[in-house]
Order: C-alpha cells, then structure tokens, then sequence
C-alpha cells in the first residue's frame, strides 16, 4: 500500500538551461518514479540558466533518495539542494512559550513580576483553590511519557520521544486552546513516574499519558488518579476507546445492527484493546472474542494483570478456542490494535454480511483498507490518507476542555460514553454514509459537543 | 517609605449625576487620599448620570479600601465596582504555549505529527545529539522551585510560587527570546528535588534554579551541575552576584577606587550574600567583612556549610570582631542582602568618603535611600521606583541566551565575571553618573552583550 505521504514531502531545488525544458524534464522525472509533486516555483529565470524549486511527497526516504537521483541522471539539470520538509518544520521545535501580559514598561514589570506578584502569591497561601483562578493551573495539561511505547517506534526513550509531545501539544492548543507542555521521564520506574508527577503536579490542571507501555500504563494511571486532585487520562487507552465507540455507534446506524447483537473480533489486548472492550461492554457489548500474538483470550486463562483478568472474564463466553480467522467467520465486527498485515482477503470476505472493519494498526492496518472494502461495509483505519480516520484528536482536546472548564478531576467511564455520543453525533443524518462515519478533526464543533458533554457528566 | 505602586494599581467604576461634577469630587477624594491617578475614562455620559472608571496607584490594599470608602463618602456618588489591576493581570495565569507549526490540513498534521514526525523521533534515536536540532531543548529552561524562599514571602511552598516562576518565564521570552517553562516542586527534600530534575531535564537546555532556600540550593546546585548536561544556574546566587559585580565596578569608576583596595561590609551571607563574594574575590577584592543576623563572621568560627566555610576562610582577614556599625566606620562599601530597617542614617555617614551603599533586601532596603543619599556617594537598591536599580534581570536572560546558543553546560566564575563586565560596559562614559550605574533593563543591547561575552568564554 505504497502510496506518498506529506510527511515525507521534500523540496528539490534544481538549476538547468531553459533550452532544455527543465520543468518538463523535472516534472517527468519525478512522476515517472511514483511521487506526487505538490508545488513548482521557478525562482530565478535568466537566459542561460532557470532554478526551479519542485515540492513532492515522496513514499519514504528512499523514495525521496530515488527521485534525487533520477533527476541528476539527467546532464544538464542540477541538483543543487534537498530540503526535507518535515526536517525543516521541526527545526527548534515545534512549540514556544509566550506571555500573556505586557512586559513593556517598569509598571509592567510591577504588576506581573515583583512587588505586584507578591500579593498574588499572598492570595493563594491564603486561599489554595485560587490557584486554578490567578495561574496557569486554569489552563494546563502535563503530556507525559517515558517513550517506553511511541507510534510505531516502541521503546525509543523520553529525548527520541519528545518531537511527538511537541505535536501533541500543538494539537491541544490547535484545537481546544488548551496550554499544554511535554513532560518526557528519564526513567521507566513506575515508583518514579508516579512520584515525579505528582511532584510537578502544582503547575498542572491536568495530565495526559502517552505513550507508556501496558501494562506499566494501567498502574501509573490508578495510583495517579489516587494520588492527584486533578484529572489523570491516558489518551492510548481512552482516546483509542472513545472514538472506537463513537465510530462503531454510527457504522451499526448504517448496518441496521445493535451492539448487543454483534459479534466482534478484537485483535491486540494491550492498552487500547482494553479499554475499548471495557467501553463496549459498558455500551451494551455481549460478545467479544480477543485476540493477542499468543492466539485467543478464553476463559479458564488467568492473569495477575488486572486489567487482562477483567477481559477474560468478560469475553468470549462460549469459550471459542480457534484462530482469528475462525472466530471472523460470520463476525459482524472487526476491531485492529494490534499490528500490521495480520489479516487476508478471505477472512474479511468470511465475515457477516454489513460488516465492520477497523484495522487501527500504526502505520500500517492489520489489512489493506482497500482489499477490505471489497467485502466490509464499513472500512476504518487510524491514517489520515484514507476515509474515517479513527483519530484521537476527535477526542483528548474536547475532553480536556471539559475537565478543566468544570474543575473536575473524576474520570468515569460514563463520562468517556458521553464523550463517545457527542462525537457520533457531530455526524448528521444527512452527512452519515460508509465513508463518513466520524467527523472531520477540523470541524470545530467537536470540541464544543464534547466539552459540553464532559461538563455536563461530571 | 510610603509610596504608591502600580503594584497596587486599582480601577474604580463611579457613577454619578453630571450636576455634582464627579470628576472633580472623584480626583480630589483620591489626590486627598494620597493616591496617583494614572487614568481617567468616562464610559458613559448621559443626561442624568456619567459613569467613570478611575485608575490610580495606590499604597497597599488597605489604602485602596480608604479610598473606596473616601469615594463613596460623596453623596451621590455610587461605587460600581473595584478590580485590582493586578489580580486582573493575573486571571488564568500569565503564560501560554502556541505552536510554532501550521495545523490547519491534514497535510501539516502529516508532518507535525503521524507519520511525518516518526522520523524526527528515529533521527533523534539514531543521534541524540540531534534532540537540540530537532525539539525544543534548543531553546527550553526550566524554572524550578520548591517554594521555600519566595521573594519577601518565604516559604510559601510550590502552588504560591507558580506567579512568581510564571513572571520569570515571561521575562525570559521578553528579553532573550528564551522558552522557559515553570517547574513547581510538591517537595523539599533535596534528593527528591535533585532526582526530578534529572528526570525531567530531556526537554530542556538549561536549569535555572529559583527561590530555593539556603543552604540547600548549594548543594542542589552542586548536584545537579555533576548529574547533568545541560547548564544549571541558581539565578538567586549567581544573577545578584553578576549585577553587583557590574554595578560596583562603574560606581568604583565614579569614586576613583580599585576594587582591590576598598572595604566591604556585606550584610547577609546566605545564597545571594556567598556568590557576591565570590565573585568580588575573584575580581580582586581583599577586605571583605561578612555579617548575618547573628553577627560577625570571623577566621577561627567553623561551619559544616562548604560555602560558609569558604566565606570563614575568605574575608575578615584581620579578624574584627565588633558590631556592623563599629564595621562601616571608614568602609568603603556596604553591601545588604538582607532585611530592612538594619542601618541608620549615622552608619552612612560614618563611612568612608565617596561611599557606596548598595541596599538590596525586598521589599524594603537595609536603609531608606534617600537617607543614604545624604552621606554616600552612589546608592542604589533591588526597588524598580529607586534609581540605580540592581536587577537579576539584567543578567539571567543574556546568561541563558549564551548558553542555549554556545550549546555549552559549564557555567565558571569566570563566565560570570565576563557577564557582568559586558552589563557594566552597557553604560557608557558619557551615560555613568551616580544615578545611572547600571544600564535600563529595557536597554536591549544588554541582552545581546552578555549573550555574545557567555558564548565567548565558553
């Protein structure tokens, strides 16, 4: 499924005689070897030599080291420079602090810094909850990982992990005006993890796990919503959760079947297949067979993980023990967070008929979308290259709003199911079909529908 | 030493019949009141009633309350409301984080986050050095505290320092472009502090130390230097001893004394009182005599403190053991950073001839300065409503500025003294007079000359 990607986009700055037909030549050059060319700015043109930047998105690196040098074969073109534009876009980074307050004269200094702030500080030793009124508090959410379980990388630490945090709180701030700020461990210790946030918790009216492996994840998440007075959310369990639901709701509207009828077949057990199993089941879900890289979750099978004993016993009640290709014959319903190409044609082709795919691995889905569209009713994956991207982004940034508009800091699964129906219902009746199953991550309505619904359940 | 501040600054909203002219009855119940008017706005004029917000500094919040109630006095006049400008300023806190990054298409999502940034994430495995190219660590200090020596407030914990360490990352970007983020610590125990910074210090490219009480902050200091490599700065210790250096070396200038020849009386040897020390030391300096609330520091006394220690075998060399005013008798210097109200006017003028008093605690000096003013040559204090005002500000931003851009982690008493020569050289022959021995820390070239003087002595 080698298709291009803007996240491998790069800019080829060329320089030929025009006497050649430089653009022609680039252009065939570059199409002839499978990119996609996104923009072409001749920047300097005189009479014995033009210099051409050509922007395309390329597959991968090698794709992009390929074009390069298809376009040097050719005598007379030049390759002068090769910008990587995702490279580019991360120079420095990809957030900045501002102030809020003007700093331009003396008596600015006076009212945000000393004496003036003096009297602020005087206020919440008087008053503790007027930090969330006079602080940031309001307004922040810590993203904090220890890089033990990023993307599709694993376990590249907190330094390698920190580009993705940056992004993460990009999309906070993009979406929901949410202040938030990368909080990247030296250490995979749960002990530690646990005891630095609640540490740093002061600055904070939230944290947002990411990116830590299960199931270290479940227990730093527990003891934390123990520990702390404010929200604790990992986002790969319930984020994952929230919208899984909201897109299944909507496919099964367009299917004609209820939750409880169906069968799903659940690959990958970890974090995110956890909790979207716990939300379903809450949602009405009677009959879940999972499925980890060991084979099936059946019952009999015990395990000192909480939250693996809380999916056996509520699974597969008539204790199905075959293969994930003989659970999906007559499935109505099939859910990926596992890994890449797991799945061939015959099994989606053995499914019920309206059936449901949701081949959520990253980058690559447990199968083809394309090859699964050729049976499933309803195909959804979590890319962004293809129709009903399952994204996250739906869901952390209205969540966050919600919690900390309403101060609260109980997450409830109820609250995640309410969540869950305000982004399903973004999508209209007239707007639903089987390419449209979730709203658009940039129509800002969701945001607001699910803060409200947030609000509204605390 | 009663003066109005705009610390202290409140808007009034009065409303009143045009007949009883109420501007007139307002400015003069507040000019009586003792308070400075700043701004006065009708907002609404109508024929049987004018409404008027009234802007003024005031003393202190009682005397705001005084002249509340001096207002409402007047019959016929009616106090709508009373904001405090600076708790106004202070609402939702002071800071925000924005992205540096488009995030308007799914293409700029493609290259901020999934799957663009995976490989600035591999980049960065595959180089770590790559981390200050590619993230925020490029321009990123954390300002870190535990609350427990707060401004004059002192140990008001973590959650009422969060103002003061916000009002410090907004200096930070208003001067030197520096992305600095509050870090409020929920502890005091210097294992624990030390141990959360190592942990969080991948996101960062420099520590600066803040409102840590001696003498813990020497050791955290210590350690943290050792643990890590990025550069750690207490600015308490390091940015006063910087500033004092450079405001002593112009006033030396002024009065046509060498450093090496002067005596100094220093009272207060704690954090800030230790590395002004040091610092003069190194600069030449050979008669210091150190006084804390207990007395007189002379050879022969003991401590277990390693800085004390040093300041024992450093100063007072021919062991005077009298009081501080039998000390200032013929000093040259006086040097407070500690609390108000410890000198009288005859300590002054028992001093040498072209004295200089550098009166320093906060909120209130040793002194009063315009007493002082009397019998010294140059006087100067930490107050923004004083000339000659000793700043950190003047150098904790160039500092971190020099370092982020040098990418250097060692931070050497030389470098301090390369600082506050490029502060003090700020100020031109032609600008240096007893009133002016510091630059404006508006005066942008400041910023600049200690940045490029930190990147040269590294």
């Amino acid at each position: 499924m080698a298709s291009t990607s803007p996240g491998y986009g790069i800019t080829i700055r060329v320089e030929g005689s025009p006497s050649l037909q430089p653009v022609a030549l680039i252009t065939s050059a570059i199409t002839d070897a499978g990119a996609t060319i996104t923009a072409l700015d001749v920047v300097e043109s005189l009479l014995e030599k033009v210099v051409i930047d050509v922007t395309c998105d390329t597959i991968d690196a090698d794709h992009a080291d390929q074009i390069t040098t298809a376009i040097r074969a050719h005598k007379g073109l030049v390759v002068r420079k090769v910008s990587d534009r995702t490279f580019l876009l991360h120079l420095g980074g990809k957030l900045e602090v501002q102030s809020k307050v003007p700093l331009k004269t003396r008596d600015d200094l006076s009212r945000a810094y000393t004496p003036g702030v003096a009297r602020i500080c005087q206020a919440i030793v008087d008053d503790p909850s007027d930090a969330r009124r006079l602080t940031i508090k309001r307004n922040t959410v810590a993203v904090v990982t220890d890089g033990s379980a990023v993307l599709g990388l694993g376990n590249i630490g907190p330094a390698a992990a920190l580009p993705v945090m940056e992004g993460k709180a990009a999309l906070f701030k993009r979406f929901a005006d949410v202040d938030a700020w990368p909080v990247c461990l030296d250490t995979q210790d749960v002990d530690e993890i646990v005891r630095t946030v609640q540490l740093i918790a002061p600055v904070y009216g939230g944290i947002n796990l990411e990116d830590i492996s299960a199931p270290r994840c479940f227990e730093i998440e527990a003891r934390l919503r123990e520990l702390l007075d404010i929200p604790v959310f990992h986002d790969d369990q319930h984020g994952t959760a929230i919208v899984v639901l909201a897109a299944l709701r909507n496919s099964l509207k367009l299917v004609k079947k209820n939750l409880s009828d169906v069968k799903i077949v659940l690959s990958g057990v970890g974090a995110a297949g956890n909790a979207v199993s716990r939300l379903l089941v809450l949602d009405g879900a009677r009959n879940i067979i999972g499925f980890n890289h060991k084979g099936v979750i059946h019952p009999g099978m015990k395990s000192d993980d909480q939250m693996q004993q809380w999916f056996i016993e509520h699974s597969n009640k008539d204790n199905f023990q075959g293969s994930m290709s003989e659970a999906l014959v007559g499935a109505d319903v099939f859910i990926g967070v596992s890994a890449s190409n797991i799945l061939v044609e015959s099994d989606i082709a053995a499914m019920a008929q309206g059936s449901i795919v949701f081949a959520l691995a990253n980058p690559d889905p447990e199968i083809d979308p394309a090859i699964a569209r050729k049976h499933a009713t309803v195909v959804a994956t979590g890319r962004s290259d293809q129709p009903n991207q399952i994204n996250n982004v739906l869901a952390f940034p209205g969540i966050f709003r919600g919690l900390l508009d309403a101060n609260a800091h109980k997450i409830t699964d109820e609250l995640l199911v309410a969540a869950a129906t305000a982004i399903a219902d973004c999508v209209s009746p007239e707007q639903l079909n089987t390419s449209f199953i979730v709203p658009s991550v940039f129509d800002s309505h969701v945001v607001t529908a699910v803060a409200a619904a947030v609000r509204k359940s605390v």
